[in-house]
């Protein structure tokens, strides 16, 4: 069934690809206006999903992700609007050389084709990746999840009657219109006709992914985060960040998840890192000699597998380390490789942390809260990678496109 | 099995990592050097393989492939020092800002990690590929054709020797030292300790990486390859590249394979194509209107598939077409996105042949024969890549890295 999607997708991309970027933006600001034109029917159609969804007993903060609002869409109206304000990665020449021989050689920017978007509840994730990959010339096959059905039905009809008026053929943008889950893996097989794969979810969706794609897949946001606090460290300084990295957004991939302290300074600081996160309502498992400083009604003893658990809510990992290599090896053990950082005032221990650390996002005395796309200056942003292929760390519409290599001669032939 | 060999190559390319350019460059010129004093084992070890594959029946062109001699010896030697006389990839700084809080952003290479490569009888690969992965930083799991297995037994022995007296983990070569076919798969599999997989060799290999792994597969080295002779081309000129294309090294992947000919030049242009690549031993297969143009003993009609073959010989398929656009339209139908040219005088048509036509490697008057790493100015080439992700076209040193975000603030918080 996905096939005939997929060819009409891959054409679509054809014609995608050789629009300028001034037709791009045009038609990004055509969907924009047509989401708000579009709002009532947009709004009822959520306000069916999100009944269906408490009828079937989806969690508060589901629910909160499925839901739509005037103001939520507007919002979302205008992420168009700042994609259309980006610059277009389309195009843009790099590696230019002129070999000894006279052959002139640039590499080229130009779309990766058609990307497949696996997500879930968010009914924004549908008009965000449909503007991302616009805006980078490709065409998107999105997948999201049955509990946004009727949500995803109405944007995408707003959109695809945007792109009418934008004279953009609307097979750039394909919505797969049924719950049926076997088109999950169908879609992960349609090798011939999609050029990525981005799983937009928990775990287990990005594990489906990558055991079951033959198209290469973008796996990542998922984030054990860990900050270090070294012993020269701004003590009160590091109690504020490691706050707004645990508490500021404690739901998201970026948000902190174990703190390891150096032992010289635990005795001090532990005690007040527990009592400032405290009042904020976090709560902490502490490993065997951490809990032994700390008396505290928010703390017990860390299990197991605490270290290894990505803990998206208001709970704080608490381990005391001899100094900076034991972090780097705990990181090493335990790191989903997303956002680790130290706080530190040793120059040559920040040095040596950004080395061998091997994360997408290294910190040095600052909130791991900033790995995204925004915020690190891309403007946007469609996954956070955690794999090491292609792009890594927070991607954006560079990171949605390849290149080619042209080359220019005066009839060479090779000798 | 293999999850012990995957353990330790992970592990070594921790060290790896960190080592210096001085040391890898040393380490480098080290294993040259082991391999002209090993010569005689290596030699020996080859010739076993050389006689059992003449005595299963290799082909001449594969035993060819197999054998090493003083030489060739020589020259693999050599291509080690090459390597280290190249820049090193690793820690190279690039978009580096600050963002307007104050937050301070670069990007930083870093080796992949661990690279599997899956090979057929060439034994100077497993030199090769040691010897890029090693400056580079990456650590390399091998797995040779069984018919170089004395060979590479050989060349590893000795590979090993000077590592040791470089100071650097024997483990970060490792060489899967069976004929046993499973391994293949489980090498694919090995997604724990693996970072990438480069098959090299011929379409079946690359297909049965890309429907087996688990790990993010390099496909590529397919190269069914066009060249376009416009109406404005200078033809004689057209001829000699085309000459270049086709016969230069008619067994590999960027040699050309189908010219398309502008039907107002064709009558003129095409007997004079045929008479001079004849003379090189060049057979024509020619679709019906070329066909009827062309009175050559050495011109056959084309078949069903014969616009869908890589020849890998000296075969060369004919097509006229009404323009650029059919020409762009046939490539677009049946090129493997490998190397296509246009040859032509009409610099509306170059920019739009390089424009839409969506190759690795786009040409204008020059030799498909240039894809090639050391052609391209990478000095050195791992893989000819025609897939979309991470790297197209040929891959060298650069292309063996990804990349971290390194964050450094003044205790930024997220607002």
């Amino acid at each position: 069934m996905l096939t005939d999607l997929g060819k009409r997708a891959r054409l679509a991309s054809r014609t995608l690809a050789r629009l300028t970027t001034t037709q791009k933006n045009t038609a990004l600001h055509n969907l924009a206006e047509a989401l708000i034109a579009d709002q009532q029917a947009i709004l009822t159609a959520n306000a069916q999903d999100v009944e269906s969804g408490k009828a079937n007993g989806l969690s508060d903060s589901l629910i909160d992700r499925l839901m739509l609002n005037e103001s939520r869409l507007a919002d979302i109206a205008d992420s168009l609007r700042i994609v259309a304000n980006l610059p277009d990665p389309v195009g843009e020449v790099f590696d230019e050389s002129t070999q000894p021989n006279g052959l002139r050689i640039r590499k080229q920017r130009v779309p990766l084709g058609v990307i497949g978007v696996i997500y879930e509840a968010r009914p924004n994730v549908t008009v965000d990746v449909a503007g991302l990959a616009l805006k980078s010339g490709n065409a998107v096959i999105l997948r999201g999840g049955s509990e946004t059905l009727n949500s995803n039905r109405a944007l995408i009809a707003s959109l695809h009657r945007a792109l009418v008026q934008s004279g953009v053929p609307t097979d750039v943008i394909q919505f797969i219109d049924s719950p049926d889950r076997a088109l999950v893996l169908e879609l992960l097989h349609l090798r011939d006709y999609v050029d990525m794969i981005i799983p937009r979810g928990g775990a287990g969706l990005h594990e489906f992914c990558r055991d079951n794609s033959k198209i290469p897949v973008i796996t990542g946001g998922i984030g054990i985060c860990h900050l270090f606090v070294d012993d020269t460290a701004d003590q009160d300084a590091a109690v504020k960040i490691i706050h707004n990295a645990k508490t500021q957004r404690p739901s998201v991939c970026n948000a902190l998840d174990t703190i390891l302290v150096h032992h010289s300074i635990a005795n001090e600081f532990l005690p007040k890192v527990v009592e400032y996160l405290a009042a904020s309502g976090v709560t902490f498992h502490a490993e065997p000699i951490a809990m032994s400083m700390l008396q505290h009604t928010s703390v017990s003893s860390a299990g197991d597998k605490d270290f290894d658990t990505e803990w998206l809510s208001l709970v704080l990992g608490i381990k005391v380390v001899k100094g900076l290599d034991e972090a780097i090896d705990h990181i090493a053990a335990h790191s989903t490789a997303h956002s680790d950082g130290i706080l530190t005032n040793t120059d040559e221990h920040a040095q040596r942390f950004i080395t061998e650390v091997d994360s997408a996002a290294v910190y040095v005395n600052a909130s791991t809260r900033f790995t995204d796309g925004t915020e690190l200056g891309l403007g946007a942003e469609v996954a956070i990678s955690t794999q090491r292929l292609h792009a890594r760390g927070p991607m954006a519409l560079r990171e949605l496109t390849t290149y080619k290599w042209v080359i220019v001669g005066d009839n060479h032939v090779r000798q």
